[in-house]
């Protein structure tokens, strides 16, 4: 069988979870070719653990220049995704990048220029999107067979996160280390998702709070409401501070509604839309009948190495991509107008999102952001029941 | 038996339902004294219901002065209410009055400062605090056992109402004739019960939409964001747009979480608070322990005709009643914050509402106001099925 070449560019928590994933045989057309972290303490461990046979480098560029691989797994800090994908495609090599696709728009938009300009494949890490329940209701939200979307209500509230996570990273929670907090490490999979299945939204009024449940620079609260534009308008509630939090995605639709809540995807279907009903219904306290059903789904949920494995065949068979890396601009834009709704004020369209303002305020507080002392560093070697692969 | 002498102001769709309840006997301190209306067709309808004995008056203020009746009970449109409870209050007679207090805090303002000043039994007709789900969930939030809020989210969109029920009548969802929408016909209750089980918020920003989903003049889609003193947050959901709609009612506490939906309150509860466990915990993907219950209540749920007999008994014995209708400023207030919210894209202080500017905007709209024509009046007398005597 034919296998892709893969580098792995930064061996942290997440990226060694990926070594993981190969090692264990689950990625069958992957051949682990080299791998590169600055920290020796890191390469250490991963020489222990891959074998002495595959190449280690401790720098990124030298790495993708050495002929020994074809594609790149980018599992660096979240500032540097663009800017080590766009050194990757300019050497010929396909990129799978992690989430976020960026820290701000600005830098997303030149690497999806760069993107387009080299013949490579570009994909992200959206693993959430092979979660059945979530790929099920995306089917049946963008078939129509529901109708149009009158709300979306997503209260995702389960990224719990204690003081102990935030003191293992002197990065953590920092604008000049993360970009922001709960937005940017915890949600991007949730805000794809959101407008993966229900489109984007028109604009956003956000509500963040920084630092309120714990000592940190950066948001842990957030309340956003947004409009689309057919009218439709939604919610987006999440936090790291609620325990226990909730995980409950609700689409309200002109003929029905569906919850995704504890790996249930609940329908309530009616025949006819509500537009249709309330024209030719004569009674003043006249109600619609629905059929609930819980929806069947395939079960299958293979998440990063689901992602991988289509990312290899993408390369060798020209099969889709779970997620096109192109697309990491949707969630980030939601993200990054939460924020400039928050710091400003004001209500904010997507569409017309001022980059350079946003990146202006982001780096007015890069500017002032204190990296952490008294951190107690830890290194999470197996992370797959931290960040949620479970729809509940 | 010792009975109070009752005169029903207002033989609508609720005064009718009213009657009904005693008749049926199901008030047993409460002897029917007097009714009044203004249209012929009602007071018909109630003489040929309660029989000739019972005297019937086109004039409220002559029922009032008629020495007929000791307390009065007001169904009259919303913006009457608290006219004609300051009428009664004047004479002597203790009132009982349907939700909303009134249309404007201003308004209401007056009516409580006369409700001191004489010194009659004064309640509302807030029949939701009589369900047990409500009252636990109270129990619970006010006993402290469960630590301070975090956040509330009441996802209250199951006041689905369709064209039919609007053509019904000429005034209704016009601000001539009720002042308000969905925030002041249906969501009194909801308003009432967040304030009474969470305490008062501080601050509102609420997104309204105008006649969005049927073609009327007020707001029939809310979404509101509130913050409280102590800093936690919440939102309000709302529509007479979505089916099937959705009643959920969270609170995120220190210790747990609770849930009210579908006439279950379920409860998740951890010996330690949050704060505590964040503070001591070492492990950075650390999580805490909520045992989960369903909670089990009284199973009582009176409703109006609960809040009947507690007026009665409040008069004849001294007992308290379900609500004081001093209280019916404070759903009023938010009500009224949300609409001054919206009206003026701003972000509105509770104790600090402008109910000058609030009257004068509202006014502006009333000003404009059109009645309906080709309505098709219908008078719902047995109304229990459509005000939410159910907590789902």
């Amino acid at each position: 069988m034919d296998k892709i070449k893969l580098g792995i560019l930064g061996v942290g928590n997440i990226g060694s979870s990926h070594i993981n994933h190969i090692l264990k045989g689950e990625c069958p057309e992957i051949e682990l070719s080299a791998v590169c972290d600055l920290k020796p303490a890191r390469l250490a461990w991963a020489k222990e653990t891959i074998g002495e046979a595959i190449p280690t480098f401790s720098d990124a560029e030298e790495m993708m220049k050495s002929g020994l691989i074809d594609s790149v797994l980018v599992a660096v800090p979240h500032y540097d995704h663009p800017k080590y994908a766009m050194i990757a495609m300019e050497n010929g090599l396909h990129v799978l990048i992690e989430k976020p696709a960026g820290v701000y728009t600005k830098q997303v938009l030149a690497m999806n220029e760069c993107a387009k300009k080299h013949d490579v494949i570009f994909g992200i890490m959206m693993n959430q999107r092979t979660n059945c329940i979530y790929r099920k209701m995306r089917e049946i939200v963008q078939s129509g067979e529901m109708g149009a979307i009158k709300r979306t209500n997503w209260i995702i509230t389960d990224w719990y996160r204690p003081k102990a996570y935030y003191d293992s990273g002197d990065w953590r929670a920092t604008w000049s280390g993360e970009g922001g907090g709960v937005l940017l490490n915890q949600c991007p999979h949730n805000l794809d998702l959101w407008q993966w299945i229900c489109g984007m939204p028109k604009t956003v009024r956000a509500h963040l709070h920084f630092g309120k449940w714990h000592d940190i620079e950066v948001e842990d609260d957030v309340t956003a409401y947004v409009e689309y534009e057919n009218g439709a308008t939604g919610v987006f509630i999440t936090t790291t501070g609620d325990a226990p939090g909730t995980n409950r995605f609700e689409v309200t639709l002109e003929k029905g509604k569906l919850i995704a809540e504890g790996n249930t995807l609940t329908m309530w279907k009616s025949p006819i839309s509500e537009p249709e009903f309330s024209a030719t219904n004569e009674n003043p306290f006249g109600s619609m009948k629905f059929e609930q059903t819980f929806v069947e789904t395939d079960g299958e949920n293979p998440q990063h190495k689901g992602v991988m494995n289509a990312f290899a065949s993408a390369i060798l068979h020209g099969t889709p991509l779970v997620a096109d890396g192109i697309e990491g601009i949707n969630g980030l834009s939601i993200s990054n107008a939460m924020h400039l709704s928050a710091w400003t004020d004001k209500t904010i369209e997507i569409a017309n999102l001022d980059h350079e303002l946003f990146y202006e305020e982001l780096m007015k507080r890069v500017a002032t952001s204190k990296r952490k002392t008294n951190v107690k560093e830890v290194f999470a070697r197996d992370m797959d029941n931290t960040f949620g692969t479970k729809a509940n």
